[in-house]
């Protein structure tokens, strides 16, 4: 089977996986993009031989179009992910799933009421090399119980959409609140959030730095800093530990320099580069799914419990409280 | 002028000093030693050919002691330390100052009315290089505004005393809010103390690791972790995130291997090895300040501060609470 | 244009290429494999739906074929590249390009009568990011003039073919001679081969570790140690020295684990895992030059210059004298 | 008892000792200072209140010195080593012991005739801790049988006394051959020069840098950089390779800064800085060794041995041609 895939948002994202699709995913072709700018999405189409669709549901109903990326604007993705999973389409939608928990369940009734598993929310992290080599410590119990995770997410400057204190949460430290939970294996149960003096580099009216504690049923603590102006480089940390010993994210394997009285090395310059090779895992883990008839990455399940943390930071922030995660037990076809 | 010393109590710490003023610092002398346990008073004493006295009073008030260290059990530290006051002797007495910040305070009252900076606490992680490099950046503006401060403390397992949760604040993490507070030039305002699993290595009703999360003046946050069971040796670490970058201690400086698939390197075993050197820096600098008759190391007010530090913790363990941290402002001696 | 290409050789190396292409280089299909062993030809053949050539030259000639991978046993190489290169198809050989600096000559003067460039030789290192980015440094000048190149090539133990004396050489070391020429964009004229001590992990019979020395027009000294058996791993290593400072390849991006004493990180365990990403680099860039028509990568002149070199080692090591290098210049057509 | 000791030549190394002697070192004073500039040597004992003595001679032999330190003019060191064994005195020197081997044989004559080994040679890196540990390792069998031995020698940039392309070799290269031999305990058997490109950097008429490859009895190569030039700091490597592993001696345990997209710690910037802890434990050593009355540090054997290496070295590079090294056999006293 050769995968027919639409793409919806042909934005960096969005085009970064037609351009896999297209040269290093081999099995699956993109037919058809959309984008509400549409000399964007001509561009990006002409580019990778591919059809404009100027109407984003027309492609999701498209007979050629077996499979469905949804890489725009986040507001629209509940829709567009409902709408795919309604014509028994294969959906990856991007983080966040939607901008709401509220909008999540929706896709999640809609999800169960097909009865199938049909979506995959694009948390990459997953797919990275050096963290799942930490799932395969921790899972090993290799460092016993895990006991403690602290993250570091780390941006040189913003870049793209504007940013709100809110939005440092929503769009970066998702990614941390996804994969802490998929490296433990378990729920969260607490959340605070916890600010702190901001860099001179932030824009006017943002928190940045920001920092999120979180607590899992068996009670592991996890620390999440956001710093989205640190200005030095795009730089992700994650250290877990455990009874047994401890276990973290490599630096980047960069050449080392001896010059003017230092021993350096490079660090990365943006996401784009620090994973790469995630994303194109990821999409190649995907199509293989596709083909295969049966999803296993993330779900519509973990992108709603995402929203659910996020939306707790949220409330933290304005109650200066610690907040309970009531994410409620996942459905069946999630367990 | 050469330096006539007199130590109080001679375990571990005390005949540590008792060592290195023998062997490695130059212009001083142990002439005298005391301790609760006689026979070890007495085998320090004679080793080092000081003489032993049983009093750890008459030691103080000997007119052949110019200076006093006092590393006897905790709760004698204050009766002693307003004793070497009083006779007008230079004081160092180990951490903590006192076992309450009540304590603290009328030592601080001794040293006041004798009207003379006479006493060193013995905070020896601000005589260690890498701490001293680490402020050399901080106070050069290399990195900006620092924004946030991420420590951790690690132990193999606990030796000595026994713990309790709470003397793993008071004894272990004092170091921590002594050290980030002397690096970032700052007091501090909020404490929050955040449990979570423990890990099984811990004794019995131990909470083993803890975080404590403070608040500074202007906002920077410093998250500590203590982790007294680790298992994996001796690790203590520092990372001060700056608005223009970064600066962490240093990882031990080990011969690599290169063996059965890994690359691998020593971590420290305990903190005689890891701060061995700055005892000596310690030691050595407070008998120079003696001689000088000006003392420059940490001082009566900042023993006082990390109990005030210490004991917001405990009631914000106790009330599940953030808890400011109300020191007030050091009398005009400390200034 | 879609490249349809043929593979010779179905071995480890082979497979590898056929697996490539089929699976993560676009714009090109394996339409005929053929190995000598008729059994791992069609097992190969059928799994990537290819069909089996029980003929090497009936492949090579085979209309539907419009370039060959040439990975089969070294000294078929000459016979099979000539051929290719007779019947005007691309070729990419593995190295060694023929076993005799004699052979890579005839390979050459088929080339040159056929007037076109067609033949790439398997160096894959100069695909790999951490010597891309040495190349850079150098030919950014900013580490000045080279001056030293320091090589290590280790193997964790033998596997596959039967290895003398002489194979560490030329099977192992030339990737040293090729990529250090490419490096310093120099050519070499003194060789010296150093034996000593060999390990007791040795097979019989052989000199295992080995050291060569070389040294290029402008004095640059070049120290390659070759060690075959050095048990912990497969580890690749170049420093560059130059005036102006040091680059080094990278340390991997292992995750790094604090346990029992120490803080770890994982060595490669062999080339498949070390230069899986230069291996598909190569390819990748491979079929963009066939399909641009104009190869950019090693030519038959690197693979005759790197022989002329072995050859050198091998006549050093029998004579112990320190002998010229003398590969004469390249025909225009390599210029 | 407490050693008085006499110091001859009060430049940066003399000045050193007189310092530790002074400050670091307990049970030892510095009575008597010589230096052929007479205002330099003044001025140091007066700093450190010692006598100044105009004449060496009468240093060596007043009453009140115990024990001389000889750190002096290279060529005067002979005469002096001579005169202060004739006198019983201990005698520390530093390298070269003398500046030819013939001068070592006459010194090792002298202590011979007077029965008793009183003289030790200066080589420091005996007493560095990542030496030691690397000594540790392979005294332990830790990595089987030592095959190969990579030395880097890396110096800013020359200072001080005159250089010449001799001089690298007999002045900075001997702690290599020293310590080499130390870690291995083996002798060896030849040595071979080689040049190659110099920096830009380099004094005129200085080949800078330079290889030494020498070969012990078992076969174990060792091949030394000497980098005298180097522009980025001082930076001295050297990694064992044996039959089961590697070790390497530790880089420098500095703080780690992030900033301007790279990670970066500091390298040494001279040997001062790098090898302080070592001069230190040498002189502690010693000085505990001379109240022992038994040395057991580095013999006049051993710098004699260096001594005829480096002339091994000398004929190698004047005559282009491996040199075999011919020391003989120790006498009694050194076995």
């Amino acid at each position: 089977m050769h995968v027919r895939v639409g793409v919806i948002g042909t934005g960096s994202i969005g085009e970064g996986h037609v351009r896999r699709i297209a040269e290093v995913v081999p099995g699956a072709t993109v037919v058809a993009v959309n984008d509400i700018d549409t000399a964007c999405g001509i561009g990006v189409a002409e580019h990778y031989h591919a059809r404009f669709e100027s109407d984003a549901m027309g492609l999701i109903l498209a007979d050629d179009v077996d499979a469905v990326i949804i890489a725009s604007w986040d507001p629209s993705h509940e829709e567009f992910c409902i709408a795919g999973i309604k014509a028994g389409k294969y959906v990856f939608c991007e983080k966040p799933l939607a901008i709401s928990a509220a909008g999540c369940r929706r896709i999640i009734d809609a999800e169960i009421a097909g009865g199938r598993k049909l979506l995959q929310v694009g948390f990459m992290r997953r797919y990275d090399e050096g963290y799942r080599e930490l799932k395969g410590v921790v899972d090993g119990g290799r460092i016993g119980a895990p006991l403690l995770v602290h993250c570091q997410h780390r941006n040189k400057q913003p870049s793209g959409a504007k940013h709100t204190t809110d939005t440092l949460v929503k769009r970066a430290l998702v990614h941390e609140f996804d994969v802490a939970r998929w490296l433990l294996g378990e729920e969260y149960v607490l959340a605070q959030w916890v600010g702190g003096r901001s860099t001179r580099h932030a824009e006017t009216d943002i928190r940045d730095p920001q920092i999120v504690l979180l607590e899992t049923k068996s009670g592991v603590r996890i620390d999440c800093e956001i710093f989205m102006s640190c200005q030095y480089g795009y730089d992700v940390q994650c250290e877990i530990v455990g009874e047994d010993g401890t276990v973290r994210l490599p630096d980047p394997a960069s050449i080392i320099m001896r010059q003017h009285g230092t021993r350096s090395s490079e660090v990365h310059s943006s996401w784009r580069e620090r994973f790469a090779a995630a994303y194109e895992v990821e999409i190649r883990d995907w199509i293989e799914c596709v083909k295969a008839g049966r999803l296993t990455g993330p779900t519509a399940w973990d992108g709603y419990v995402t929203c659910v943390v996020a939306d707790a930071c949220t409330v933290s922030r304005q109650e200066r409280a610690i907040v309970p995660i009531k994410a409620g037990d996942p459905p069946a076809m999630y367990r």
